[in-house]
Order: C-alpha cells, then structure tokens, then sequence
C-alpha cells in the first residue's frame, strides 16, 4: 500500500497537465491557487453554521515525504495510454526527478482549530505550476475531509455543553481515513480518541471501556455478567467503567456493577461509571443515575454511547432536564457526570459526508504582473476572488467575531474611519463598518511553505484546540445555533470588489469575443 | 503516520480487553466472530437491493504487515490511564510479543466482487479470543467501506448501461481512504479510476482528462481557449479529451475542440472526444453529439462529469432518449458513445455513508464443545444466528439466484426433495421450495486463512470483477431497480431456526434469572 500514499496519491491528470506544461515551457511559471468551500455542511435536518479548520499538519508530514524517489519514476515509466504507448518521456520524468520539490511553494493558511467560513481561502498556495498543480489531489483529499469532520466534532461538543466527549468512530470511517478523522475529531471537540495509532501520533493517551463482546464470553462459559465485571474490575481497578446493557440495563447491569463497585470501594478503588449503549438513553440515564445515587456512588459517570451527535445529544440532555426531578434524581448533577462516545455519525459527517472544497487557479505570472486566472462559464456565485488576496477577522465591541473581510493583498484597514463592505458575491449589496464599531482586526493567514522549506513544524493538539475554543467564544449565539444558524458574514472590501467587478466586464467582453 | 496504520489501527478496548483476558487465563481460548451487515444501503430517495462484497484483499496485506513489533510494544509500554499508572503490563506485553499472530486465525469469507446480501455472514473468524477479537477494528474499518463503494459503483454501471465508467473521486474520499474507496470502485463498476496510486496497486492503467485550470493558464497568459486545446493535442495526439465548458460549451469550446479535432486528423490521428462539466448534461451531449457529427466526428466520445450518480445517470440517458430525435440525433447511438466520470457520490456513497456491518461474537469453545453466545438484550431483529454457519445460494430452474440460505455447517440440501426455509428473523414464517424448483446450490465461503498461514493470495481485479458481473446476471431485475428494489430472499434452514428459537428460549430464561 506503499506507493498509494506516496506521490502517487494524486489524480493522472495533475500529471498528464504536468506534461503539457513541460512542453510547453510553462512547467515553471509561477501560479496561485486558491482553496475554499462555498458552504458550510447541510446535513438534511440540521446545519452548520461555521466550520473549524483543520488538516494542515497532516498535509505537511505527507508533502515531506512526496517525492518522486526512482519507485515512483519507475512506476511512471511503465504507463501506457489506451494505444500501448508510454504516457510520459523520459525528459519530462527526469525534470520531475531533479527540479520537482514542493520546497518551492509559498503556502499561506488559517492556522487548525480556528474557525473559517465560506468563500474566503483557508489556503493559498503559490510556485511553479507543475508543482502547485499536483499538490491538488492530497490537498483537496486531506483538508477538506478534517474541516468537515473538526465542524462536526465541535458542534458534537457544543450540543454536550462541553462534558467529555470520546471518538469511537474508527471502525466506521473509510479505511485509513479514520486516522485522519480521528485527527481532526480530537481537535474540533473530542476529548480523547479509542484509536490508538492517533493517539499515539499526538502524544495523548487512547481512551476506551469494554464490549458487549467480553460480557458473552464469560456468559458463554456460563457464568453470570458479574463475573465478566468482575473480571474487568480485577484487571482496571481504578479505571473501571462497565458497559451495563449486555443482558438488561436496569435488572441487570446497573445492578451488577453496583455490586462490583462495592467491592472495588471497599478495596480503596473509585469506580469510574458505566456505558449505556442502546435503549432510551435519557430514561436509562436518569434510572441508572438513581440506582448509583442510593448505592453511594453519585460521583460515578454515566457514558452514553449508540449512535449519537449533536442532535441526539441535544435531546437527551433536553429530555433529562424535562424528566430527572419526576424520579428524583437533580438533572443538572445529572448531566454534568454525563460522557458521550460518539461513533459513525461524526467520522463519516452523516447528512453531509464531503465538504466540496474547491482549489482554483486565480492568478498566473506572465513574466510582468500577476495575471488573473478566472473560469468564464461560472455563474457570478462560483466565480472565485481574482488574485493575491488576504483574510481579515473584524471583531465588533463586545470582542465577537463580526465579518471575515476578503481583501486584495497589502490593503488597509482602518477602524477608526467608516469602511465600506460588499456582499461577496452581489457587488450591487454593501453595508457601511461605521469608525468604533470595530474593535479589533486580525489577519487569519500565517505562513507554511516559504523561503524553500516548511516553515510550520507540527503542532501540539493542545494549541489548536485552543485555538477552536478561543474562536467559538467568539461567535454569536445565533451563529452557533444547531438548526437555521444565523449566517455569518463574510465581505469583500471595495478595491476587491471594484476588481472582481471589473475583472467580470471584461470577461463578459472576453467571451463574445471568444 | 507509520504507527497509525500498524496494528495500532485499533480500538483502544480490544487491547485491554485483551489483556482481562490474559489475565484470566482466556486469551487462547477459541471463539468465532460473524462479519455481516443488516440491511442494504439507503439513499434516502433511493436504495441499493445487493451488495457487492470487496475489501479481503485489503485487510489481508494489513494482516501480513500487523505484528506486535518493537516499536509497537514501545508505544503500549509508555500508555498510560488517566491516573498516571500503566495501562499495560510486561506479561501481557511480552505474551502478546511471543504469542500474538494472525496466522493463529481461521478465516472463511465470501469471495470480493461477489453480490452478498443482509443478515448473511460474509466473514466467519475463529481462533484464539485475543487475537480474534484483535482484528474487529480493522477488518469492519476496511471491510464495510470497500463493500459500499462497490455496491455503489455496481449501481452507478447498471445505470449507465455498462458504458465506460471512470472513478474520479479520489480527491473527495476520506483522506488516504479514497485509496480504499478507489479499489472498491475498480471491482465493483468503474473501467479506470483516476487514482494513480491504486492503478499501480492493481497493475492496470489510470485514466484522466485536464482541469479547467489548464485551460485559464492559456487564457491568463493572453492566449485563447484553442491554444490550450492544441498544447494538449500536441502532447497527446493519439488521447486527445478536451474538456469543453471552462468558457461557454457550444459557443466556445465543442467549436474549438473540432478545430483541433480537424487538425489532428489532417495529421492522422484519431481524438477520443469531449468533455462535459457543467450544465444540462443531456441537453449539451445531443448538442455536442449534432455539431461532432456535423463535422465528421461521429465516433468521437462523449463524457459526462459533475456530481454524478445513477439517479442523474438513469435521469440524462432518460432525457437523451426523449429528445435526441428533436434534434436530428439518434439517441442509441448517441448513448452509447457516453462515458461517465464519477466523483463524491461514489466514493463517499453519499446519501449513505457507512454499511453499517458488525462483527459479533457468536461461539465460544469451553473445552468441551462450542457454546452459542448471543446477547440477551438485543431484539429478535438483531440476534446473531448462533455458531458454526454455512451459507449457500439457491439458482431457480432460470439460473436466477432465488434465495441465499443460512445453515449450520454441515447440513445438507436436497434438491431433489421439498425442503422448507425459515425468516430469517420471525420463525414463525416458512415457506417450501418444491422439488425441482432449484436447479444448482453453491457454497459462498472460501478459506481465507488457515493451517497457520494465509491461503488467499492477493487476486487479479479481472477476477473479482468476473464475478460481480456473472453475479448481477444472476440477479432478477427488480433487485437491481434503482428505486424500492424488490428484497431478495435470505432465508435460514429449519435446523438453524430449531436452534435459533431453542437459543432464544434458553436465553430468556437465563434473563429471568440473571
């Protein structure tokens, strides 16, 4: 599986174009790409209103290593086109050999774990075209896939009101591609992770209980689903959360593990709690909480796993608080020794399973001046920003974020003056930024690639995650909302719209020429 | 990102529950584990009435690389619970370095590319506990995901009328899992897949076309679309697909492409044809199919991209062939120089997601005979048929595949006699197949792993896709209707279903108990 994730990772034609280029002489020229989505995930009966950036780091260790090392030329030595004759020359493959190096990009991005919106790039990548062209596959395969899962895991971890939350994903996710959920889950929101190839990867530790798996193997033998506890409590005395609905929740597995929590009690050890995995899970939580209550034990966790996210969350904790004092048992302690492990709906984004960002050539150097690149037949909503271009944070005077203002690059912004703004896609739509509203500017890029090496070193999960959890402070209410958010806006400043709008012009003209 | 892939690609409980089980002495004990998936894929709008089963090949290389080597063991001697205290001991670590090996496995399982159906075992594992239950995380992470992608690529074909089929999804597949998702495509439906990668992993060629971005480089740099469109040709004279709709399809790009088509035929090459990625799919292919036509091109090919999938394939062809003939085209022929390149929908199998298979332990050997284990809380619906299995495919006196039977292993079946086969859930439903009525029974399972060694080695795609294709033959049509497809018949043997129901009553007397 080796060459599958070298170099190799890519669509032929990245490669094929690349031969073109080649050609043509143009393999060098240098060009900018723009990525970005055009909308936040929909998925069906609920929406989200922001994403979390995420994916960067996991892109640069696989950059490292893409090289075109003499197993990949010799794999592309050999393929043929549909006719039996080789698909490239040999002066193109020894041009890749020696000039090829994703050293020569200049990478911009919006650091993981920060919060992004539609339509303004999360990265901009320039360099030789060959070089800025192939790197499009893994790009658009690895990033776009982290944000749309680091969005899912942060509202996940919103609609739980921050109790811990666990990635048990993995045995559904695509393949490998689980790593890389798992990976961005533990930034946009979960805790911790049960994969423990990514665990290990961040320096964090696994987390996990047992399966129902190991209470019918004791069951099997014949004996009783205590002994199975037991069993479990023998072996993690101090770590012991037992998954309770193997043979019946309440007549039997909260029963039991309370029994086996004394035991472990009187020995010194503190339980842990247990996993209710099927079944009405806010009534079981509430029983179970009750039980746990009279036997001593109303620290014990209660960790609720089947299928949940955020909207299953949110009506179990809503139902809680609707239901808890009926049995006497006190909803908010309730939900506050709640944990949530959360499986297939997080790591395939279930409703909406692709982000559908986009990486689009905006600008190409034609030995004078950066030329914008733009697709004529695209409708005025998918025509990208043209050319070099940075993305402000404005914060209004409560310290919220207000808009994300798309500006040509090396544009000012003064907060002391009144800035006009314009719709991002409707240029005739503007509002006015009046002097005071704004209190604070930030420019969201920082630099990756440059000056021919990687300029970010991995980071810490911890950073990004405060990053993500600084910036959703930072959104409004409405915005945050799980179903109909609020929109959040996102502007262009006057130079670039008056560009954008020239630039369309004279396409328009362009095209009754062509 | 190594370590993540090692046989580390696991859940963090199948470690420690293997180390209970080292510890109570029940690591070698036998067990047998049933992969299976309950219910086909639903789209939402429509659903799939097969599956097509890949994936073993897959998990068998990840098998062959997953060993408890030193830097794996080095990774569990530093983990840690949250206390601080480690999470796992030397013994087991040492007993897991000595004694852990796959190759201790017998693993029987349905052949890739064949067409498999809900409630049937596709993989049956046994051997000792730690080890069986080891492989869970990987076998259901890479198993279920190939099963979908190429159930839905099988779809996408039949849609398309076996029309040529390219998979260009890579880039919107789970990061490294559209390598996966790639592979399933290939066995599954797809002729070619974009996915360089996979293409060497298979031995077989990859296919593309060029971006819209080569074309806005000519642009960008002052030159016209046809520019573009002649570099392409000169590089690739004998391959020449030009994508068409990154100014305006029929004002711009067919006009242009047939210039070039002209000129490379003056020069004696043939071009392949056009592409089309935007628009009226159905409305531009008559258009672009009149004008080639017109022009002498009438063999030229046709191909179709843009968020495709066999709702809007079944939709295009059904729109070409209302309204072809308005416009002096012959709409068969015009079909049949179609091809499709496919994206998101199938690599992500948007709509759903994930299979859903599970992997659930089903006997336990307690010294003296196989003991069934089921778990006592789940529904009639979800309870596993017990112990040792086999699963044979009924043909009826047409050849057509009628009913997929579930028995205990060793039962015979007579088809010279009436036999009565059971629901495979509510046994009180039975129906009897007369005498005569099946013509051929055959045997799904194949010995994947055995007599300490791997007994599958890795199979030719052309295989795989021999049998999904002599598989949907086999089919009737209303279980290949895209839409509410007819539900083919699973159904148990009477020995099974005595054996089921005697289980189930025996359980919920030891519920009672419990």
């Amino acid at each position: 599986m080796t060459v599958s994730q070298s170099i190799l990772f890519t669509d032929l034609y990245q490669l094929t174009m690349g031969q073109v280029y080649f050609r043509e002489g143009l393999a060098e020229r240098q060009v900018q790409f723009d990525h970005f989505f055009r909308s936040n995930p929909d998925y069906g009966n609920h929406q989200a209103g922001f994403c979390v950036n995420a994916g960067m780091g996991w892109l640069l260790d696989w950059m490292a290593s893409a090289t075109f090392n003499s197993t990949v030329l010799d794999s592309l030595r050999e393929m043929r086109d549909p006719l039996g004759n080789l698909l490239f020359s040999n002066d193109y493959l020894a041009f890749l050999e020696s000039s090829f190096s994703f050293e020569q990009l200049h990478i911009k991005a919006i650091p993981e774990g920060r919060v992004v919106h539609p339509n303004t790039p999360l990265t901009i990548v320039s360099g030789p075209m060959v070089v800025a062209q192939l790197l499009e596959t893994a790009l658009l395969a690895m990033l776009n896939y982290q944000t749309l899962i680091a969005t899912r895991a942060a509202r996940i971890r919103h609609a739980g009101r921050s109790q811990l939350m666990l990635d048990f994903g993995m045995r559904r996710g695509h393949d490998f591609g689980a790593n890389a959920g798992s990976r961005a889950a533990l930034i946009g929101g979960a805790d911790f992770t049960s994969n423990v190839g990514i665990s290990q990867y961040f320096g964090v530790q696994p987390r996990g209980t047992h399966a129902h798996s190991m209470v019918q193997v004791f069951m099997a033998l014949g004996m009783p689903e205590i002994e199975a506890f037991r069993a479990y409590a023998r072996s993690y005395p101090d770590q012991c959360l037992l998954l309770v609905d193997t043979v019946d929740t309440l007549n039997s597995g909260v029963p039991n593990a309370i029994k086996v929590f004394e035991e472990l009690k009187r020995r010194g050890h503190k339980p842990l709690g247990v996993r209710l995995d099927s079944g009405d899970l806010a009534f079981l939580s509430i029983q179970a909480a009750k039980m746990l209550d009279n036997a001593g034990f109303s620290d014990a966790g209660i960790a609720l796993s089947n299928n949940l996210d955020e909207l299953a969350i949110w009506q179990i904790i809503t139902q809680i608080q609707q239901e808890a004092s009926r049995y006497g048992v006190d909803a908010d302690h309730l939900v506050k020794r709640l944990s949530f492990g959360v499986g297939t709906r997080m790591i395939t984004s279930e409703g909406d399973s692709s982000l559908g960002g986009v990486y689009k050539l905006v600008s190409v150097d034609d030995g004078d001046a950066w030329q914008p690149a733009m697709k004529l037949s695209d409708s005025a909503s998918k025509t990208p920003n043209p050319g070099k271009k940075s993305v402000r944070r404005l914060y209004d005077r409560r310290g919220n974020a207000a808009v994300d203002l798309v500006s040509t690059a090396g544009e000012k912004f003064d907060i002391t003056a009144d800035n006009t703004v314009f719709h991002p896609v409707d240029v005739s739509k503007s509002r006015v930024l009046k002097a005071g509203d704004i209190s604070r500017v930030e420019d969201l890029h920082a630099p990756v690639y440059g000056d021919g090496k990687r300029l970010l070193e991995p980071e810490p999960l911890a950073v990004m995650r405060e990053r993500r959890i600084a910036d959703i402070e930072c959104l409004d209410p409405g915005v945050l909302r799980l179903v109909n958010p609020h929109i959040y806006h996102v502007s262009s400043s006057e130079e670039l719209s008056n560009l954008r709008s020239d630039l369309v012009a004279k396409l328009r003209g362009q095209r009754q020429r062509a």
